[in-house]
C-alpha cells in the first residue's frame, strides 16, 4: 500500500526543485537520488519561476534563510501556484528568532504550501502554539495532534508533525507513525531531506489531485524513509556510517519491507 | 600513461580554485583532497581576483548560481587569463532556465575556458543544439561528437561532454570513453566533483602548455575518477556508501591500474 | 580529565551557533551532533543577533566569506559580547588574500574572540608573521608557540594552532597534543569541524568562567577529535570511509579512552 507510492516515485523520476538550506543541500539531493527521484537546486530570483514551473513539486526550507532567499521562495511559489505545482514547506526553527517566525507566517499566507513537515514544536509555532524552539531542534511537550490537525485544515493541505512519533493529517483524518531509529536526530539535515523526499511522494500523487492522495503520499514518503533508517541502523556503526547506510537502504527498499514494516495507526 | 597523470597531481598538489554550487563545495573538495590536490573555494568579488592568480587552475560551476556569483565569476575568469591559469567550466544545468543560458553564454564570450566539463545534452545545448535540460539531469539522444568537436574549436580548448559514454575532444582528434558506473548518477555533484578533478589535471599539464597535454589530462581525468567509481563499486552497498568508497578509491588508485583498467578509443 | 569535558558536552547540549563556510555546513552540524552538542547555522543580519544571544557559544569562520556575512559576524559577536556567549573564530586561508586578512584584523579588532583556531601559518600571519598561506591549506615552519601565546595574551583569551602537532596557550601556559591522523588532511572542513566543536566545549566551560577552564576546555576538544581520528583510522580504509567512521568514533568515544589516549605536554 504505502510500498506502492515508493515504486511509483522510482518509475516517473518526479523533478523535485528545492530552495532549501545550505546544510541540507547535498544530503537532501542525495536522498532524492538514492529514491529515484530527480532533484534541482536554484534559488536565483532570474530563474526560480522558471524553475519551479517545470518541476514536479518544490520544496521549500528555511533553514538558512536571508533576504533575497525569502523572496525567491515566494516567487517560486506564485509560480508553482500558477502551474498547479504542489509545494511542502520545512520550517526549519521557526520560533526560534522572529525572522523565522515572520518569513513562515508570509510563506503561510499568500500561495500555502499544500504540505507542511515540520517537526512537533515547529508545527505548534506556526499555530500559534506554545513548543519550544532551540535553535533548530525543537522540543515539544506531546503530540501535536490538534495544532497539526488545525493547520492542516487552514492550508486545506495536510501537515506532517515528524519526530518519535509522527502524526500526519488533513485536518480530517490523523495517522500516527511508529517508525525510525534516534540515530537520525544524531546526523544533521535528515529532517530536511525527508521534506524534499516528501515532495518526490508529492509530485507523484499530484498527477491524480485528491486530498486523500496528498495524505497517503505523504504518510508513504514518511514511512519509506524511517523503515529505511531502520534497516540503516541495524548495520551502521554509529551516526557516521548511519548516514551512508541510510542512503544505501533508501535505494535498495523493497515496497513490499515498506508494507511490512510500516507502524501506521490511524487515530 | 594516463596514470602518469595522477601521479603528476599527487607529486605537485596543485591548489585548484573553485567557485561551484553548494551541493557540490564538499563533495568536489574531498574528490581534490583525495587525488592529493589542494582546493580553495571563493567567491567573495573582493577576493577571487588574488586567489584565481595563485591557483593553478579556475573551476567554474553554475549549478546555484546567482548575478553576485557571475559577477565574481567573471573578475576571476579575467584574472586567469591575465596569469596565465586555465579555467574549466561546468555548464550545470544550461538550458534547464533562460538565465542558465545567458550566463554560460557570459562565461563563453570574454574569456573563453580551456575546458569545458557537462553531459551530452549541456554540451548540446551550448552549440545550439537539442538537448533537453530537465532541472540538472540531461537526457540526449546521441553522443554529441560533432557538437563537441564544434565547441572545442570554438574555444581552442577541449570539451569532454560525460555520460555512460564520454567524449573529449580538442575539436581535431575525438577520445571515447567507457569507464565509469551508473551509481555515479545516483549520488549527487560526482559530475561537479570530477569538473573539479578536471581542474587538477589541467593545472598539472598547464606547466608546459600545448594543446594535445590538455587533451591527455583530461582523458586521464575521467579516466582515473571512472576507475575509482568502478572499484568503489566492487565494495559499496549502495549510492551512500559507494560516495565514501569512490573517495577511498581515488586515495589509493595506483596509476598502473589506471592504465590496464582505462577503456578509451580514439574516433 | 580531559574525558570529563566530552561528558559535559554530552550531558548538557550545548546550542551552537555556526556562521561558517559553505563546504564545512554539513560535516561541522554532524561534528557537534556526533558529540552530543546541538548545531544551528544563522547567517542572516535579521537574525544573528538574537541567535547568537540565546547560544551557549558563536564559531565564526571565514572559509567562504563576503561582505554580507562579515556584517552578520560582526552583529554577532556584538550580541555575544553583550549577552556573555564565548566566542570562536577560526581564521581559514587568513594571509591567501587582503580581503580575509583585513576580515580577520576587523573580527580581531571591537570585541575579539575568546578562542581562535587556525593551523600554524594562520595564527603566525595573524601576529603578523610570516606564515605561508597558500590557498586555505597553511605550510609553516616550525611550532608557532611564540607566536600563539601573544595573540592569546592580546585576546586575554586561549589561541590553539594545530596540525601533526597542536600548540594551545593562554599567553601563560601552553600545551603540546601530539594526538590526530594525517588522513585529518585528506578530508575538507576537519579544521572547521574541530573549530566548532571548540565552540560546545567552550560553550560548557563558560558556566563557570574562569580563563583556566577555557585552556582546559579547548585541549579536551582537540584531544577528543584527534582520540576518534586515531580510533577512526583504525577502522577506515581512505579518506571517504574516514570521514564517516570519525562521526562514529566521536559518538562512541569513551572519556577514559581520551584520557588514557591523551598525549599532552606542558611546554
Amino acid at each position: 500500500m504505502y510500498g506502492e507510492w515508493l515504486e511509483r516515485v522510482r518509475q516517473e523520476g518526479p523533478l523535485v526543485h528545492n530552495i532549501t538550506n545550505y546544510v541540507a543541500m547535498q544530503i537532501a539531493a542525495n536522498t532524492l537520488l538514492a529514491a529515484g527521484a530527480s532533484p534541482v537546486m536554484a534559488h536565483a530570483a532570474e530563474e526560480v519561476e522558471e524553475m519551479a514551473a517545470a518541476a514536479g513539486a518544490l520544496v521549500l526550507n528555511i533553514g538558512t534563510l536571508e533576504p533575497a532567499w525569502v523572496d525567491a521562495m515566494e516567487l517560486a511559489q506564485a509560480s508553482a501556484a500558477r502551474h498547479g505545482v504542489p509545494v511542502v514547506l520545512d520550517p526549519v526553527g521557526v520560533g526560534a528568532t522572529r525572522y523565522r517566525t515572520e518569513v513562515a507566517a508570509r510563506l503561510l499566507s499568500i500561495h500555502p504550501p499544500l504540505v507542511i513537515r515540520g517537526n512537533a514544536a515547529e508545527v505548534a509555532v506556526l499555530t500559534g502554539g506554545t513548543g519550544i524552539v532551540r535553535g533548530v531542534d525543537a522540543h515539544s511537550g506531546g503530540l501535536p495532534v490538534d495544532e497539526a490537525a488545525s493547520l492542516a485544515r487552514r492550508l486545506a493541505g495536510v501537515v506532517a508533525a515528524t519526530g518519535p512519533v509522527d502524526i500526519v493529517t488533513d485536518g480530517r483524518r490523523t495517522a500516527r507513525i511508529e517508525n525510525g531509529d534516534p540515530w537520525l536526530t544524531r546526523v544533521t539535515a535528515t529532517g530536511c531531506s525527508l521534506s524534499a523526499l516528501v515532495g518526490a511522494f508529492v509530485a507523484v500523487a499530484n498527477r491524480e489531485p485528491r486530498q486523500d492522495d496528498t495524505l497517503l503520499a505523504v504518510i508513504a514518503s514518511l514511512v519509506s524513509f524511517e523503515v529505511a533508517a531502520e534497516q540503516a541502523r541495524a548495520v551502521a556503526h554509529g551516526p557516521g556510517t548511519f548516514h551512508a547506510a541510510l542512503l544505501d537502504a533508501l535505494y535498495h527498499l523493497r515496497p513490499a519491507d515498506v508494507d511490512s514494516a510500516a507502524r501506521v495507526s490511524w487515530i
